[in-house]
């Protein structure tokens, strides 16, 4: 069984299948706020997503993570930190990439396990 | 039990491994199509994949998709579209990459669903 | 049931969860050894990530591989033929990417099966 949430023009945001809850790429909705401010609101909205799915931050399995300046990962680390405890930490893959579409500094892909 | 199929020189196309069918990035044979050409050639090389794995477009579960240049991201967005009805519709991540290959606008790697 | 292993100061190196094994993005210790080198060093370390989950190279699903200049692909390939016998081969994306952090030519991505 397959279940889907929240579609849109182009993607659903949530897809579970076998006990684990896919997330598509989430961009921050508000582009002026720098990576930082980005990064949060990236996280508040996969909070959400994952709420959808009957699952929480704390069951993250992946993370792949693309930054349009590598350097500025530290802005990015700090706002990760804030929101998870080192014990419930993912595996993650930092990827500095071209073009992220027009004042977008960050975007997030992240796997989680599904509840119990 | 894991499942391979379709071996190339350096991967599997396709592999499938407790309910999840992994796809390879795929890329057009013909890239004199432009980019809505190219991913409509990919959209069915990866029907193909999926059915070598007993499975088909409406199971899928995430995409990720890279372009060389974001800005057309609607030229792929028609073919995707074309291809998929609303309700089957994966997560998807899309991003825009450095470099692709010579002449290659964009790549596709899937996961879908084994069937049930 | 989640289990997590090797926790940095950002990520945990490996997931386990419904018998996917998770590893965390991995690049190479000494970047002065060129991309053939930079490949070698990668895949010795993950052999030790998949060895910490009980699994082991014979039993990848996917690989996403990140390149900072896609036409050296074929130094890493010589790696990558070296490291894996062709029945084993997951599937796999190459992609050209901006920036992986200073001198850092490769970053490689893996899945595999948990043992059985």
């Amino acid at each position: 069984m397959t279940e889907r949430h929240i579609q849109t023009p182009i993607m659903h945001r949530v897809v579970v299948h076998n006990g684990i809850v896919f997330v598509g790429g989430t961009v921050a909705d508000d582009m002026s706020v720098g990576l930082e401010g980005q990064t949060d609101q990236i996280l508040a909205k996969i909070d959400g997503y994952l709420k959808e799915a009957g699952t929480d931050k704390t069951r993250l399995l992946s993370a792949t993570i693309f930054l349009t300046d590598l350097n500025r990962k530290p802005e990015m680390d700090k706002a990760w930190k804030r929101w998870l405890s080192p014990e419930h930490f993912p595996t993650r893959a930092t990827v500095g990439v071209a073009d992220l579409g027009e004042d977008t500094l960050i975007e997030i892909v992240i796997t989680a396990a599904a509840s119990a």
